[in-house]
């Protein structure tokens, strides 16, 4: 049995609109309607494997239990990171873990929880060729067989080139991102692959790896599990412990100082979505290299990627070469598809003129479940409301504003003052100023509401909250 | 006194998304919080002027009328063609009643309701010009004054150059759209203008002048008018009569037959708006071309316009040349700047594959007011509904849904059942499936209500109407 840990924490800023800080990419519907990260959990499960490990942080821990359980995976081990540590300490946790729930010998799988993998079947044969190197003891780390000499990419050198049989090859040495004379060298010589950042090791061996190369990281995450807490279905690590560890990419830190280290060549289809132009080839686009995703129509384009990722907007490109078109509730990109590694900084100067579109995501997304403004003026705000089944929102009362709630489907269960009552589809209830209130869904299905706020002051901190089954201030 | 005839049932649609049918682009406020047709209503006021004869049709008679009034132009008198038949009846309709109200040597300047001339003083002087060889008896046609060799124009070809003067000249002939060399040619000669659609004559000359060279006319238009009736604050044409008059335009049916014809030329800035590049250009680009309204960002953008018309929209272009993009709720342009004068072309494809953005416009525009969907799923909507003081909207009931009306601005005055009453912000009334209902605005501010319709049909067409204001059925 191989444990996967999947690693949940990133906020890629390069797909943006569609992945935001509040909401990134590994948990939005890029490709399908499962997430990148659902997608990778279903990759790692099945008969090879044992309950994921998720690492992720405060921002996304709901999410990420949220969304291993929307496809039936209960299970699933969220692990909160309380402050970012880059993947050095995140990977030295998770071992800590699986080493004492399983033991040194158990395996563990370590993979991002944002790259596309199509062919499922050889993904599986190539760990399990990594499994037999793995159980002699060497850190495995997967590569992808170039297809192009890519300049955004780390390289693996390896010892030989790979024959075909998909069996590990020693490695030489790990290479920085190259210039395209390079890359282009690399992929010519044959005998380097793409650092796809997938490991493979048993947790016994990559701890020692940790001792003997980046000893410092030990104590610290050692003291963050023996502080951490298990709260509601997570584990939290302790952050004074986790905030003493030095920031370090697992590759920085074990890998490129490792003395016994291995590669196994991946030649399924593989992607990172690392940025536009990525996704507009994993869309398989048409002849005139087109692709549309949601409502859009091209007329007399070309090398584009035309996408809405809202029901209600039909996007509309004509005579576009290399344009890649993204349209939200919220936001609209366009941009040179040559482009496409200059959105990161885009969203920054988005930052800089304090656009809210460049880190908040029109749906909020909560604990409890999530909200959209659909209507605001400067004395009322319309919002749509989807509670979980059993989720249950704060206690709480507002000075400014008042409530009207309607519920459109399944049944809430709504407190005013000293009255609980149930309110089903198609019923309302009214929240005046001051009152105490509370929502929350006691059913089996999602409830979703539409709530009419109206008031001089419509602010989200308008919040006096008394009781939070979440444990938010 | 002069009296202003304002031609105001076009429907362009190479403005679109913000020009559709359903709301065309002298109704939208492209480049002010002003409509272009309110623009024009302001440009032909003042002491010159009488009260303005607005020549609309069946679809934009209460947004014609609406629309003055919003700048205090209650006294514009709308006149309502039943069926489309170019400008050639619609004009002599104009006159008839112009000639009948104030006589036979009663001024009237015929002008389209959605072109921008911005230095009204220097257009003023040029009618001024104008009404010396109207009262003549000449019929007068404004034209422009070229720019650059345009091909989407037709010329006036004159007797001489325009001497600066501003003084009338005798028209040659009229010519078609030149291609590019001739009109090359044209600008080089300097003795054409632009035919701007823009004219001035007394009421008798031009009817004399229909029954010289358009006899076919007279009949039917003043058979439309005497069937003609007055329908609130609108005159409708008879349909029979104004039905049976030939489809032609007026410089098809007069201007190009007539016997004394002069043109006077406009010196003024002047734009027809007809695509998306003549706006780029009227929106006065930066250094490097770049235009922006509303919410919207560029980065190393150039010759492009970027063009949010919603306050939640952000639009983000990134390196983009020769690029126009136009955000609404629903619909999303971008387009070649080269390939501006295609998007009519565009509208057509939408229409083949059925999108409702094609004609429709996310917000629907009634007499009463307007409504748009802020949120709909299988088994709700929610809608953001505005009445007008005074507004009024059908007794009706519905089979399939019950609704939830919260006033959130203005007063309504509601009927459910027997009863009436009044509902005030913050307030909220329930309407049960099968209740005969209605809502008016009874106050002097608009009235802004919010719906929550639940059940399992939601379409416009479950509607029983007991009875209509405004004679609908």
């Amino acid at each position: 049995m191989i444990h996967p840990v999947i690693l949940c924490g990133g906020s890629g800023t390069r797909l943006w609109p569609t992945s935001r800080k509040a909401y990134p990419k590994q948990f939005a519907k890029l490709l399908s309607d499962e997430s990148l990260y659902q997608t990778t959990l279903r990759r790692l499960s099945g008969p090879m494997f044992s309950r994921p490990i998720v690492m992720t942080n405060e921002l996304f821990r709901f999410l990420a239990s949220q969304q291993a359980g929307q496809i039936g995976l209960t299970d699933a081990r969220v692990v909160v990171e309380p402050i970012l540590r880059d993947t050095g300490p995140a990977i030295l946790a998770a071992a800590m873990i699986v080493a004492q729930d399983e033991g040194k010998d158990a395996l563990m799988l370590v993979a991002p929880s944002d790259h596309v993998i199509s062919d499922i079947p050889s993904f599986l044969a190539s760990v399990e060729a990594g499994v037999k190197v793995a159980e002699t003891g060497a850190l495995v780390t997967f590569g992808i067989v170039p297809t192009r000499p890519e300049t955004g990419y780390g390289y693996l050198e390896l010892s030989a080139q790979p024959n075909g049989s998909g069996e590990a090859i020693s490695l030489t040495s790990f290479r920085e991102k190259p210039d395209a004379a390079t890359a282009a060298e690399f992929l010519e010589a044959g005998n380097y692959l793409w650092n796809g950042g997938i490991f493979l090791f048993r947790a016994g061996d990559v701890i020692a790896s940790f001792e003997a190369n980046a000893p410092q990281l030990i104590a610290p995450v050692r003291a963050a599990l023996d502080q951490g807490e298990d709260d509601l279905s997570l584990f939290r690590l302790g952050i004074e412990g986790f905030g003493a560890a030095e920031s370090i990419s697992f590759d920085y830190a074990v890998m490129e100082k490792a003395d016994k280290v291995a590669a196994v060549p991946l030649t399924c289809p593989w992607s990172d979505l690392g940025s536009w132009d990525a996704l507009w080839a994993e869309e398989q686009p048409d002849a005139e290299g087109v692709a549309t995703r949601g409502q859009a129509t091209a007329v007399d384009c070309s090398d584009s990627y035309l996408r809405s990722d809202d029901d209600n907007i039909h996007v509309v490109g004509l005579g576009l070469n290399d344009t890649v078109v993204v349209a939200m509730r919220d936001a609209v990109l366009v941009a040179d598809k040559d482009r496409a590694q200059d959105v990161k900084a885009l969203v920054n100067t988005l930052r800089e003129v304090e656009a809210p579109q460049a880190d908040d995501y029109p749906r909020f997304h909560r604990p409890w479940g999530w909200y959209e403004t659909l209507c605001i003026d400067s004395r009322f705000q319309v919002k749509r409301i989807m509670v979980h089944p059993g989720g249950i929102l704060s206690l709480q009362s507002h000075h400014h504003r008042s409530e009207h709630w309607i519920v459109v489907s399944g049944t809430a269960e709504v407190t005013v003052g000293e009255e609980v009552k149930l309110v089903t589809e198609n019923q309302s209830v009214y929240i005046p100023v001051g009152a105490v209130h509370r929502m929350a869904n006691p059913g089996k299905l999602p409830m979703y509401l539409i709530e009419v706020q109206t008031g001089s002051y419509l602010g989200e901190d308008d919040i006096v909250r008394y009781e939070d089954a979440y444990g938010r201030g």
